[in-house]
C-alpha cells in the first residue's frame, strides 16, 4: 500500500530538509494520515446510526491540518518488524482517536484558544459538547480495540488493550502533574522532576505506545520491546522540549498553538524553570505573583466593561468625563484575582532570555536527542531495510534536527 | 458475604416503606456499598505510585454519601444466577467507578453546583482538574475489566468488556443528544423521543449493563439475558421519570443535586416537553425564550458590576447619582443574552403545573413500572429464592413505588 513511497518521491519545501531522506518521510504521512482518516471515519460511521451531530463532532480535530505522526510511527513499526498493513489499521486509527480526544480535553483543561490553526473545540460549541466529544471519542476506540480479538486473536488483542491502559493512564497522571504545579504554584522542580512529568504526559501515548502497539501486531519480541521503549522515550524527550522551545518563539505562523500560550497558561517547562532557578530572588518573586495570575477568558469582563461604559455614553447615562474617571479607575486599581497581561508575558519571556532558558532547554533536549540516536542504533540492526524502516529513521532525523 | 442480611434486620425509616422488605434492601446495599468502596479504594491505591492527590481526588465523589445502586445490582444478578462474589466484585466496583467519572462530567456538562450533598468537584478544584480526574477515573477502569482475563478466563472478560464499551458509548450518545436538544433550543419532542434519550443515557450503564455483568460473570444463558434487559430497560425509565420529578420538588433535604436544577439547565423532561405542547403559543414563546437563556454562573458579571459600582462610589470615582443612572440604564438593558432568573424558573415550574405536566410524567413513569412488574414477573421464574434474588425484588419495589 506504501509503493509509491520512493527516494525520488516529489520535492517539498522543509525547513531543515536533510535532503531526499524529508520526502519519504512527508509523502510516507500524508499516505498514511489518509488511510488513518478513512479508517477514522468507518469507526465513527460504524458507531454513528444517522447524521448524527455528535459524531459529526468527534471529526472535527481528525480533520484539522495535522501531521499524523502518531499513527504512523505505529504502523510503520509494525510493518518494519514484518506485520501487515490491514492487521494494524484498526489500532494506529485508535492511537489517533485517542491522541485527538486528550487534545479536547486538554485544550479545555489549559484554557487554550486554538488549535491547528482554527479555534479550539469547546470556543467553537462550548464546554459541555466538548468534554462530552472527548468521552466520546475516547469512548470509541474500545470497538476496534476488541474487534482485534477476531482480527489478531486474544493473546495479541489482549496486548494491546494493555498498551493502551497504561498509556491512558499515565497521560492522566502526568496531564495531572502538570496541572498541580501550575495550580499550587509549584517551581522548585528539577529537570528530572520535569522529565518525569513529560515521559508520562507525551512520551507514554505518544511515542512509546503508538511503537509498542506496533510491535505487538507484528508479535515482536520482548528485547525489541524494551530497545524500542528506549529509543522512542529518548525521542519523546526531545520531541516535547522542543516543541516548549517552539511555543515560546514568535513569529512562527506555520505553528498551530497560539504564541506562547505556554506561558499564559503557566506551564512548567525546562525555560521557565530554569529562569526560576537562576534569577535574582526579586525577580523571581515577581514571575510567581505573575505565574498565580489565571489567562484572561475569552470574555474578560473588563472588555465588557469598557464597552458597556462607551455604550452608556452614547445613551447619555454618563458623560464622557465619568467614563474617563472609570477607565482611570479600573486602570489604577489592581482588580484581584487579576489576569496576566501582555506585559506578564513579556516579562516571563525576558527572563526565560535573560537567564539563558532557551539554551538550558536546547541542552537538555540534545542529550536526549544523542540517546535517541545511540537507541535507533540499536534498534536498526534488528530492523530490515525497508521503506518502513528508512521513515522511522526520518522520523527520527525530523526530530532530532529540530533539536539542533 | 452476605450472610448477615436476613429478614429481620435491624429497623430503619423508609419513606415508603413495604415492610420487612425494605429491611432487606437497605442492609444489602448498605453491606454491599462498603465491600464495593474497599474495592474501588484497592484499584485506585495500586494505580497510584505514592500518597497522590490527583488518585485522591478520583475517590472525592465516591466516599460521599451515595445508595450503590448499580454495583448492588451487579453482584446481586450474578448471585441470583448462581455467580460468586469474588468473581464479580472488580467489575462491580469498574460499574461504579464509571457512574462517578460520568458524574464528574456530567457536573460540567450541566454546570451542576452542587452533588450528592456537597459541591460539584469542578467548583472546589476546577474544571480542568476535574475533567482529568473524570478522565483518570475511566482509563483505572481498564485494568481490573483486563484483570477478568486471568480471573474469569478470555471469554467472560470479553464478554462484559463488550457489554461496557457498549454502554460507555450509548451514554456518551444520550448526553450528546440532551445537551443538543438544550443547545439548539429543540422542544418538538415526542415521549417517545425522550425515551430514547434516557434509554441511552440512564438505562444503559445504570441498569441494563450491571445486570448484564452480574449475567456474564455467572454464565447466563442468552434467554435470560434477554429477560434481564427487558425488565432493566423499564426499571431505567420508570426510575430516570421519577428522578425528574424529584428534580423538580422542592424542600426534599435528602435530595442530593439542587432543587429544580433540571429547569434551570433547560432540560427536556416529560414534564417541561408536555408543558411546551399543552401550552397556549404565548406562554410557549416566553417559556422557550427562558429555556434559550443560559443558568448564572457562579461570579456573575451583573452582580460584580453592581459591587465595582459601589467602590467607585466610596472611592469618590463617581457619584451616587451616576451609580444611580447607570444601575437604572443596566435593569432597562436587556441584557444579551441575559441569564435565567428565579422569576424564570418559577414561571417554568407553574406552566408545567397548570397543564398537568408531573400528572403526566408520573403516568408514563407508572407504565414502565407496570412493565417492569410484567418483566420481573418473568424473570423471576429462572431465580432461584436467595437474598440476593430478594434484593433485586426490594430493588423494583424501590423503583416502582417511588412512582406512584
Amino acid at each position: 500500500m506504501c509503493s509509491s513511497v520512493d527516494l525520488r518521491g516529489p520535492s517539498s519545501t522543509p525547513k531543515a530538509a536533510p535532503g531526499p531522506v524529508q520526502d519519504i518521510g512527508e509523502v510516507y504521512l500524508e499516505e498514511h494520515r489518509e488511510l488513518v482518516l478513512e479508517e477514522i471515519r468507518r469507526i465513527v460511521r460504524e458507531g454513528s446510526p444517522g447524521d448524527d451531530r455528535a459524531y459529526r463532532l468527534m471529526l472535527d480535530y481528525p480533520l484539522r491540518r495535522a501531521k499524523g505522526l502518531r499513527p504512523a510511527l505505529c504502523i510503520a513499526v509494525c510493518r518494519a518488524l514484518g506485520g501487515e498493513f490491514e492487521e494494524v489499521l484498526p489500532s494506529a486509527a485508535v492511537v489517533e482517536m485517542y491522541h485527538n480526544a486528550f487534545l479536547i480535553h486538554d485544550d479545555i483543561e489549559d484554557g487554550s484558544l486554538t488549535r491547528r490553526g482554527g479555534p479550539a473545540l469547546h470556543r467553537t460549541h462550548g464546554i459541555p459538547a466538548a468534554v462530552n466529544c472527548g468521552d466520546g471519542l475516547l469512548a470509541l476506540t474500545l470497538g476496534p480495540l476488541l474487534g482485534n480479538t477476531d482480527r489478531l486473536g486474544l493473546g495479541r488483542a489482549l496486548r494491546i488493550l494493555d498498551i493502551y491502559a497504561r498509556a491512558v493512564l499515565e497521560s492522566f497522571e502526568g496531564q495531572a502533574q502538570e496541572l498541580s504545579w501550575i495550580d499550587e504554584g509549584t517551581w522548585q522542580l528539577t529537570d528530572a522532576d520535569y522529565e518525569s512529568m513529560v515521559r508520562r504526559k507525551t512520551c507514554s501515548y505518544s511515542f512509546v505506545a503508538p511503537g509498542l502497539v506496533g510491535a505487538a501486531v507484528a508479535r515482536a519480541e520482548p528485547s525489541v520491546e524494551a530497545l524500542l521503549v528506549s529509543f522512542l522515550e529518548s525521542l519523546g524527550l526531545a520531541f516535547q522540549i522542543q516543541d516548549d522551545v517552539l511555543n515560546l518563539e514568535e513569529g512562527r505562523a506555520d505553528y498551530g498553538k497560539e504564541l506562547a500560550g505556554d506561558l499564559w497558561e503557566g506551564k512548567r517547562t525546562l525555560m521557565l524553570l530554569h529562569a526560576l532557578r537562576s534569577a535574582p530572588e526579586a525577580d523571581r518573586e515577581e514571575a510567581l505573583r505573575i505565574l498565580r495570575k489565571p489567562r484572561p477568558t475569552a470574555g474578560s469582563s473588563d472588555v465588557g466593561l469598557a464597552d458597556l461604559l462607551r455604550e452608556m455614553v452614547d445613551e447619555r447615562v454618563i458623560d464622557e468625563a465619568a467614563r474617563a474617571a472609570m477607565l482611570g479607575y479600573l486602570d489604577r486599581r489592581a482588580a484581584p484575582p487579576g489576569e496576566k497581561t501582555e506585559g506578564d508575558v513579556l516579562f516571563l519571556r525576558r527572563l526565560i532570555d535573560g537567564h539563558g532558558g532557551i539554551e538550558h532547554a536546547r541542552a537538555v533536549a540534545r542529550r536526549h536527542a544523542a540517546s535517541a540516536e545511540v537507541g535507533w542504533q540499536r534498534l536498526a540492526e534488528v530492523l530490515a531495510d525497508s521503506v518502513h524502516t528508512r521513515f522511522i529513521a526520518w522520523l527520527k532525523d525530523y526530530v532530532v534536527q529540530r533539536t539542533w
